[in-house]
């Protein structure tokens, strides 16, 4: 089950930290790294820190952007030490871990740290269907990458160890690509029946995004729920026509 | 509870260690350290490296000899990446924290680690009243110390209690009736763009529902579906009269 669970770390800052995230990685038993933009990156310079991790290094993927790197992503767990207002409340490692446990028999399970030292942005979280944060002392909240890389690594070794049950099957759970398709399709119809008069344009699409990770669409649903936003549009877009013509 | 637990670093090789075991204490609230013979030691050093750790650091406590630092304490729990023979076999920390939290109610605990190269020497170990070893990939088992006692800290807290994040609170969650008044005027709003051509009408509205419900949407979000569901018939109804006037 861990084979289907992919570290994906957003725009590392230093070369030092990558591998002590191998490191963790190695420790725990997880062997799929994703990298997406590093500032710093030698392969030859992190094995030398992280020693024999050359398989993991050797399978280890860079991205130039994050779409790409979640985009065969089933769920997408974003990492974070702060609260986030109207967002999902973030679940600790150890309540969340058997859940991504029993998802990652049906799909990719992408866990998103950002770097080191601002986290991950607004839009970068916009892309998660989950928030997890570390709990620790609330005057000491900082815990390097490696550190929390290797604690969230831990829970999911100790998780996966424990026999987690499958869930119950209901079919192949969407992709994040396929849901992006959908959000766009959706912020392309409600442009279109001008539903965003007001301000809060952002904040209800925020809505929305959440809403729709949190329900884990499949691939039918999600190719329904796309389905009916392009249908939205068409048919805006003809009837406009005629009415011009 | 977390005060009454001491940990002791029994011949440290590197500053650089001590301020991670530093850093990893003071994420999870733990405040007694002790260093037995430590190679390297300088106050200044480790706060440069492990910020805002002056209090922690202030009270560290420096010993010649093991048996000193470990005096006063009623539980010694040795930690090791191996299995020793004819010892008792080691706990995992997520298995021993909750008796060394109660244990720690009526002494001092103390948690003790081994120099980085080789570990607790096997007189060091005799004086352990527990062993403790960090679940790892049995191919890749070498933790370095600092992460050692983070993992090791970061169980302790879990037990302690101090780890649970407040309980996600997301909203008060949307009634029956709120999510069938969205139902209806979703309904009618794929009927007023022409969406339901097929035989499946009922079969994709069934899948709409199941999605949404298992969205659990709370009040707002269902007040948002349903003003895009209205939103829509409206505007399509608005073009439509244009159109046809």
């Amino acid at each position: 089950m861990l084979d289907q669970i992919v570290i994906v770390l957003n725009r590392p800052q230093k070369l030092v930290n990558i591998a002590g995230v191998v490191r963790a990685m190695k420790n725990m038993g997880l062997s799929r790294l994703r990298l997406v933009d590093p500032a710093e990156y030698d392969q030859r310079d992190i094995a030398g820190i992280a020693h024999r991790s050359e398989d993991l290094l050797g399978t280890t993927e860079i991205f130039r952007d994050l779409g790409a790197a979640l985009a065969d992503a089933t769920t997408v767990v974003g990492t974070t030490a702060r609260r986030h207002g109207e967002r999902l409340s973030p679940a600790t490692p150890r309540d969340i871990a058997p859940e991504l446990i029993a998802r990652a028999q049906s799909g990719t399970v992408a866990i998103l740290f950002g770097p080191e030292d601002n986290g991950l942005t607004n839009a970068e979280l916009d892309r998660c269907h989950l928030l997890l944060t570390i709990p620790t002392d609330p005057g000491y909240a900082s815990l390097n990458l490696a550190q929390a890389a290797l604690l969230v690594c831990y829970e999911l070794r100790q998780a996966a160890g424990a026999g987690i049950v499958a869930a119950a099957h209901r079919g192949r759970p969407a992709t994040s690509a396929q849901l992006e398709g959908f959000f766009a399709a959706l912020e392309q119809a409600l442009l279109d029946v001008e539903f965003f008069k007001t301000a809060q344009y952002a904040s209800k699409l925020r809505t929305l995004r959440s809403l729709t990770h949190r329900a884990q669409p499949t691939v039918r649903e999600a190719s329904l729920l796309r389905a009916i936003a392009y249908e939205i549009s068409h048919y805006v877009q003809r009837l406009r026509a005629e009415r011009d013509r």
